[in-house]
């Protein structure tokens, strides 16, 4: 098979973390990971169900479902333990889904990096659709519309449309009005909607609507969920599936089912301890995930005003822990730099100014564009004590060491922006890069 | 795509488990886990773990990884840090590396359940090789070759092979001549070698021999491993690959890292410290790992014979927690129970009998033949007082729990094999069923 690299993502930020070994001072918003502590009480948690060493069933055990189950039915969508499916991260879930769901795939573009990769891993073509300039992580309904009938007319089978609501890498929350409509081409169109919604409970204004597809089409809907965002346990591996209730839904589920045996067998029995305990969503789970997200909301704004202030467009962030500027509007001046594309925006960014950012090509973007993603989770500080001081400050903004790097950003960017200055490479020391 | 079944093995576990929550006294042998408590110390390391919640390199960390290089180095395959790989148990990392090899696989007949639906998931050929007279997990060399030839002559590409040594399902350990003699095939036909040693630590007498490919033909074999089998911790999900050193290990490594970093991310950060504790092999691992191989001796020893007794032809194990009888001797009687193949085989012993095992069509094994695998590492008890008393007594078939079920064994293999009597059914009360 053709060579292939590691999720850009994963590579940017091992990259980033040997540079740093190295005495580099980068601001580093280049990986998508909620870096704050783990809550406490997930750790006896993990403790209590260190006995759990059998293999166990695939799906996890019949209490951990329970409680996937019981976290969907309180979103509005009414959930039996049987529709649910546990594994080490919605990432491989959502692999299974590509494996075997039938037909090709529809993506908003920009969207998360792993989807594209994962439909031709399975095998399949994609499809990628602008995004509205509302928000990210849903098609604009009209192109979506003309991609599906153009890629009909060339032999194509486009039959799943992937969602993320909140999104990564816009920030954004798609309305329900949006999503509705989204809804009415798939059922029209006959799509499969596969709902990513890691992101659902970082919605910064918790009185925000969100509709999940599965309220509007449930028979024509998967979502996928997962703990490393909301309660920032990216490296614990835990993410769950559910399945429409009825015959085809049970067939879907048990498909996945069938390629998680052979693939990872199940979550680790530890991980099921705690995955029951954080999805029935004790007051103190609750109020933690709120702690997070108010975090989440306040730096991503900060940072959105960062940019805009830069001269960038930028949709305003209102979930998840993103902002996604256009540089557009400073071509010229950053031409000066070598700046002509979404990749050399980001090599230079990172190389003569010690900014990690991840290039909207490869989120599925056009290359030629001026965009990044910034991940603004990877400013609550570089120690455990600074990011626990970050979580429970009353202003975070005022903190020094987020007040220090937010500075920093502002003025690295002014300087890039600055056409007719010196060049980044010089204005900061050998030791910045 | 066509409709999937769940891995055989981990489907009937949950049978038994269904038909034993139902009331049914079921012997059970159908599933391949070490069924033995967790080892004390490896909570701690858990614990210590718990604040690994990042998502962390692809490939674990660089201590996890110092460990597992250790690891092999102690057993005659130097080995740097950068040629490990950690996963969420070896399954992952098998399937990945299918993905990347290139060709078609060559598969001893009988094998662990996985590896050809693997094969099928990679869009790759399986050709099945009758395995020796002297022990299994390993093709007979005159049958691989012949097998090599006709793939070719009928325009197949054969490529990969794998090896299982200690071996799943027969429970026996490859000769060092055998394992030469197979990596000069290797080398002529330009094979590459998946050695499979996952029970590596489990060889009943620990002064029998083992030799790993990667010792012959280091440039041309991957070794996995992981912590399931040797130190019981199928539930926790922590295996490991070990590439050749040099440009095209490195290019394979790499290529798994691609997948992984699209399929799982990472081993969860709290079990890569479990993982960084065990592959270092502390003295207290060694006599735990030491005390269970014993244990897996003595009762699959035991086993044999009750095998042997019923007139089966079985290899003696040697290694692993595994036998694999052939009851061809007996298939007239066995006819009168209904029993003509290995399904069959499978389906009488279950329902009539109680006793739960795999039949060899499963294991890609001729389903013609009456062979099965008994798992033997499920003897040991229901409860973990039970399983902890197993593993530390000094004579284990004393214990009443393990007799008991043994006794129970004996006797309704008896009665299974004895012609002219009442079908099995009617001798046992319904509640057995
Ligand atoms: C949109 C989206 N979906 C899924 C994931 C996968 O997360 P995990 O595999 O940790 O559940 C991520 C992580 O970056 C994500 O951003
Ligand atoms: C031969 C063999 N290889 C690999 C595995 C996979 O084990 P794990 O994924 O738990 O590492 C097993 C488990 O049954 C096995 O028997």
């Amino acid at each position: 098979m053709s060579s292939r690299d590691v999720s850009p993502n994963l590579a940017l930020d091992q990259l980033v973390a040997r540079r740093r070994a190295e005495g580099a001072a980068i601001v580093h918003l280049g990986f998508g990971e909620s870096r704050l502590p783990v809550f406490r009480p997930l750790v006896s948690r993990l403790l209590e169900g260190a006995s759990r060493n059998a293999y166990g069933p695939v799906a996890g055990s019949a209490d951990a479902r329970a409680a996937v189950a019981g976290y969907f039915t309180r979103r509005r969508m009414p959930t039996d333990a049987d529709q649910t499916v546990l594994a080490p991260g919605s990432k491989p879930l959502l692999m299974a889904l590509q494996l075997v769901l039938p037909g090709d795939v529809l993506l908003a573009r920009p969207s998360w990096v792993t989807y594209a990769p994962q439909a031709r891993l399975a095998g399949k073509q994609v499809f990628g659709v602008p995004i509205p300039d509302e928000c990210g992580g849903v098609p604009e309904p009209e192109a979506l519309r003309e991609t599906i009938r153009s890629a009909r007319a060339s032999g194509h089978n486009p039959r799943i449309l992937i969602l993320t609501t909140p999104d990564n890498p816009t920030g954004t929350v798609a309305s329900p009005a949006l999503v509705r409509e989204l809804c009415e081409i798939a059922e029209s169109e006959d799509l499969l909607i596969l709902s990513d919604e890691i992101y659902r409970d970082i919605v910064h204004d918790p009185w925000r609507p969100v509709l999940s597809p599965a309220e509007v089409v449930p028979d024509r809907t998967i979502v996928l969920t997962g703990l490393s965002k909301s309660i920032a346990l990216g490296g614990w591996r835990i993410g769950a599936a559910r399945f429409p209730s009825g015959p085809w839904g049970e067939r879907i589920r048990d498909e996945v089912l069938a390629v998680a045996s052979e693939i990872w067998s199940t979550l680790a029995g530890p991980m099921q301890a705690v995955a029951e305990y954080v999805f029935a969503e004790p007051p103190e789970v609750v109020r933690r995930i709120a702690a997070d997200t108010r975090l989440h909301g306040i730096v991503a704004n900060a940072v959105h005003e960062i940019m805009v202030g830069a001269g960038a467009l930028c949709r305003p962030p209102t979930g998840g822990f993103y902002v996604y500027p256009d540089f557009e509007p400073l071509r010229e001046r950053l031409d000066w730099h070598g700046v002509t594309d979404s990749a050399s925006l980001q090599r230079v960014l990172l190389d003569d100014f010690g900014v990690a950012v991840l290039g909207g090509h490869h989120l599925g973007d056009d290359p030629g564009a001026l965009r990044f993603r910034a991940a603004t989770s990877m400013l609550y500080g570089q120690t455990a004590e600074q990011r626990e001081a970050a979580l429970y400050a009353e202003r975070p903004l005022s903190l020094p060491h987020i007040r220090d790097e937010l500075d920093l950003l502002e003025e690295k960017l002014s300087v890039f922006v600055s056409s007719g200055v010196t060049k980044g490479a010089a204005v900061f020391p050998a030791g910045v890069r």
